[in-house]
């Protein structure tokens, strides 16, 4: 064994908790497009903009002091975004819109790591959700998927009404893990939850699914992977 | 007079002080993709997607509470946008990117309506800068641009080490001027930064230049205007 993988196990062999982020990470929100596609000519782009929209209202609320749900926040975003982007959406396709949201499939990779972690000596049913979404939202989303019973603990922001990127949020994984925060390990698609958790102080794995390149927040991941697969070797 | 002008007036002869946001309302920002044009070959989507990560870092690290000033984040954002671009810039481009930044010209309804202000019975000299930019930054552009003589109070959001929209970074402007929020117009062509001011109370003027449409944010611009020409008028 080399080195650098001695190095990297022992650096993962605290762990004994994982968290994961929902959207994006879990489940697979591409989807969402195909609802779009009959109103929209383009989309990807729509959704790409509604997305962006729904992360910067999430941000910008947050520091406003004008915390409202996931739920809320989607809404508001679908109706700038289709403002912006000049596309009529009726009452019935803003449903289908929204729905859509809420009923996305898990990652392929997903159910397999589930069952690996939960083989895992230390980590073993130690598993959770950490997300934006509301708590409503994130039962759907379980239901859907049949992943209800994989998770420990189910956290959303809704708890202390404010979003990622805060110190709070992360801050959730801890208060209902009990465990301290350098054995969490934290795991998202997100470059800049992955920045925030490491500024919280728990331990992090970007799941970069998409080959971003990273961003400069001041605070890098611990470890990086491009799929799920072989997350319970990872920690030894 | 109409009904709707008089109500206009009673609203608007209430304010004895302005606040302006600077970079996109006051400097004219557009000029930063000549610099970039010599490097990029869609100069731009690269500056679009800068200013964009610009913003973005800005709201991140508010909410991680791991603030760097406005060059900072502005250095990092070009980094990272670089990376995801895929272009290649060497430390001369990183520097003539960054300093077309510090200089950027004023928008040409800019002297006038100061000067207007200037001549307002209420208003007179009480005219300030709220702005994300460094005091460095802010000292650089106001000096290039002839304008240093125009302005009370140029306030960074240094003060705070929190970015906009912060209520802590409004209150600047309150305590600055000793003005009470109510009395206070501020002017942003940023929706975002309109609805962060109006969430503190601040009375607002969307400063719409690039005739976008409206953001969701729960607090509505007081008033929408499309060019700085006739702000003293406004005033009553």
């Amino acid at each position: 064994m080399s080195k650098s993988v001695n190095l990297l196990r022992s650096f993962f062999d605290r762990m004994d908790t994982v968290f994961f982020d929902a959207y994006g990470t879990l489940f697979d929100v591409s989807g969402v497009a195909t609802a779009c596609a009959a109103v929209c000519s383009r989309p990807d782009a729509f959704v790409a903009g509604w997305r962006r929209r729904q992360l910067e209202y999430s941000w910008l609320r947050s520091l406003m002091g004008r915390y409202v749900d996931f739920e809320q926040v989607s809404a508001d975003a679908l109706a700038a975004t289709a403002d912006a982007e000049r596309v009529e959406l009726d009452e019935e396709a803003r449903r289908q819109f929204l729905a859509a949201w809420l009923r996305p499939a898990a990652f392929p990779d997903v159910p397999c790591a589930l069952d690996d972690l939960s083989q895992h000596s230390r980590v073993g049913s130690r598993l959770g959700i950490l997300s934006n979404g509301s708590p409503a939202m994130l039962a759907t989303v379980l239901e859907h998927t049949d992943l209800s019973n994989r998770f420990r603990w189910v956290l959303s922001v809704d708890a202390v009404k404010v979003y990622k990127p805060s110190p709070a949020v992360y801050g959730l994984a801890v208060q209902a893990s009990g465990s301290p925060r350098e054995r969490i390990l934290f795991v998202s698609s997100n470059a800049w939850d992955i920045a925030g958790a490491a500024a919280f102080g728990l331990r992090t794995c970007w799941l970069n699914r998409a080959g971003a390149t990273s961003e400069r927040l001041g605070a890098a991941p611990d470890h990086v992977i491009s799929t799920l697969a072989n997350i319970a070797e990872l920690l030894g």
